[in-house]
């Protein structure tokens, strides 16, 4: 092949030892996911491209179309825009739209996790990639949905998050309601064009937003009112004291600051500190209704959200039924992308190769084979040297994968021997009795410290 | 949203309890490919498009060209045949590829596994899909590799259902070495020409090849050799000698059957009557260059191949240095079709979860969690009911999951108590102690048997 060899932007792959630790991350989510009673789902990979353009703003600019590269000439399909196909950009969309084409099949509340790649078609940046994993979790239900959802979601990251060696992060929650009900109340009707441009906080700073808030027609005060809100942030429920003390009223901040409050006291019963009410999430220009969230870790803020989500009434309608859901999402490409590379997070080897059978002659291959057949069914990962050859070169194989132990096949029929390779101590042992200590059984995962 | 709600030919998605028992096969194979040392890795879904049709025959014709919806002006890239994108429509050229771009950091000999989806935009049929998901190893090394990975490959497949409830299925091996240099040897110099005609002789029957390669100009005494070449098959190596009886010789010929036999004596040694020799698999116009597999469920014949593979010599070549390989892939989604869509394997129950706490009333709730963490931190998934309901309710609502068991929080300082809904045994019981029977702890897969 004449190609030439190179990375693509925005597409990262691992190295073995990097997998290692994407995998382990992969299982802690599943099986803490799996534990809080979440089903499994997966979606295709494609949606009609009018259903990816229905909702989530200008998502259109982020799209990536396919086609079938020999199309027939009679494929018409390629041209109907309700019909040409492209990659899912995130994992919500779709689950909307497999919530509604089997609603008779499945039970509701639905609780379903999913995790798979999705595709952006953004220039890549740090942290943010053309191709990434993204692992969620949703609840939907029909018709209503009990608020209580809103507190368990960050509750179920936090349970994640506690058996994986991601350092201090913060859980960021607020309520699109108050924001809402504050503008509102404030007399700025143009909600959304309002919040677009607060949502820029963090980027242009206050004076760029009192710059656009003016150019959109607010006044002074407005103005400042809006830039006390996003200010506030606690860790108990005083944000609503705060808010209140600013003097706005409208019926729709009550039922922000109501809800707000109800999810930030559960997160203290069951694990205080976790969460921060912070009224300048927004998370943009999504289908979020209510409650949202966005994550930090903390000493890397500037990195952006690791985990985000929210509160959605209308995603999923067939016009007749409608199934409201909140959910939330583990950028786990983005989380991944700064441990890994930052060497926060490494794994102890880069297979999962626990023993190497060592061979003295080619002739010994099926003994070989056969004790290795024998660890394997007790559940010891196990492989055979690639080749006959002396000892040292035979301990150099396992040395160069980080493999902690080699076998050695006893000759004329004395015993076979394994040697820890890490110490040099080498004891009899048998196929059929011998196990290696737990924490060298599978490769684990070490946090380093800067 | 108005686009309507209907399945795409061709992109299958399953229910959850069908997903269950997808996610336990793949279990199963994730484990099995690690107990027998294979690295985990995950390529992009995406190559350039030259790489994808540099080989594998009319592969061209299956590609799903991927580009950007918005594509800048100033975006060449969508025009520049080396950077337009392709899904991949396997898992070997991208591995090929990776094995390239990353040599100086993988150790060799490199064994990988690669679970992913791919795409091909063909027409879809019965077991035949446009997104799919595979299950790939291979044993990759520098300049030369062993033949005895050729025999290994076809082990791992067979340690992988032997713990899988597929029923009984057979691999078929042959080398492509034996046609190749059977046909010189007969003096038929076009060798692709003649296995693409014999290759059919599924389709077609002995009467279409024979027309085949007469219009192609083959003798009748040629036609017949090949035809006689193609009807051996054997669970021993008796093979050998009834290929040398139709009287062609060929030094690769020569090659092939030693190789074939070499493959079938470990086979027969580890696991006797797992492994036919079929003179007649050839694996179309693939990248193989010596040993070939194809796998058939017994009783399924006509169904095609559930797990293929081969030898390839030259795929991964960057002009300097060529990186021999073997592989075999298990055609996960194939698989499960007629598993699944024929009813032969079903799980226990939809969801993971195996406890539902009840709720008699909503300010319960908070004790609900900390039960419901409790069960968690000792690995039993576990959800809470929705809302405070009466006790019929509670126990519908675990029916209709087939969730197991429903735990009662005690009242006014009595013992919570656990119920199996099966049996409708109620027993006291403790968060912090209580455990199900290990057999309900997880959802399992039946075998049912037709």
């Amino acid at each position: 092949m004449s190609t030439k060899i190179a990375p693509l932007s925005g597409f990262p792959e691992w190295l073995p030892a990097e997998r290692v630790v994407e995998q382990a991350f992969l299982d802690v989510i599943r099986e803490t996911f799996e534990l809080h009673g979440f089903v499994s789902v997966e979606t295709r990979a494609v949606e009609p491209v009018s259903r990816l353009l229905g909702k989530g703003g200008d998502a259109d600019k982020e799209i990536y179309g396919v086609h079938r590269l020999a199309a027939d000439a009679d494929d018409k399909d390629a041209d109907d825009p309700d019909k040409a196909l492209g990659l899912h950009f995130d994992l919500t969309v779709p689950f909307a739209r497999y919530v509604l084409e089997n609603a008779g099949k499945l039970t509701f509340p639905f609780r379903r996790y999913q995790i798979q790649k999705v595709w952006r078609g953004e220039r890549p940046q740090e942290g943010r990639f053309r191709e990434f994993t993204q692992c969620d979790i949703d609840i939907v239900d029909v018709g209503e949905l009990a608020a209580h959802y809103e507190a368990e979601m960050p509750l179920v990251i936090a349970d994640v998050f506690s058996r994986l060696p991601i350092g201090d992060y913060r859980i960021q929650v607020n309520n699109r309601k108050i924001p809402e009900g504050f503008y509102l109340g404030l007399g700025l009707t143009d909600v959304v064009g309002t919040l677009r441009i607060v949502d820029k906080l963090d980027k242009i700073g206050p004076e760029g937003v009192t710059e656009l808030l003016a150019a959109a027609g607010a006044t002074d005060e407005q103005i400042s009112q809006c830039l006390r809100l996003a200010e506030i942030s606690s860790q108990d429920t005083s944000f609503a004291d705060r808010v209140r003390a600013l003097g706005v009223c409208h019926p729709t901040l009550d039922e922000g600051l109501a809800e707000l409050t109800a999810v930030m006291e559960a997160a203290i019963a069951e694990r205080p500190g976790v969460l921060v009410a912070d009224l300048r999430v927004a998370r943009g220009l999504d289908y979020y209704t209510g409650t949202v969230y966005e994550t930090q870790l903390v000493g890397h803020e500037s990195y952006g959200s690791i985990c985000s989500g929210g509160r959605y009434d209308a995603l999923a309608s067939d016009g007749r039924t409608t199934y409201p859901g909140v959910g939330i999402s583990i950028g786990l490409s983005r989380l991944l992308a700064k441990l890994i590379a930052g060497g926060l997070v490494t794994a102890t080897r880069p297979t999962p190769t626990c023993v190497v059978v060592a061979l003295g002659v080619e002739e010994d291959r099926p003994r070989a084979r056969a004790v290795a057949a024998e660890l394997r069914s007790r559940g010891i990962p196990t492989e055979i040297a690639p080749s006959a050859a002396k000892f040292g070169k035979q301990i150099k194989f396992a040395d160069r994968r980080s493999i902690p132990f080699v076998w050695f096949l006893g000759a004329d029929g004395a015993s076979d021997s394994v040697k820890d390779i890490r110490s040099g101590e080498q004891v009899e042992a048998s196929s059929d009795t011998w196990v290696p200590p737990a924490e060298d059984l599978h490769p684990t995962l070490q946090r380093v410290e800067a």
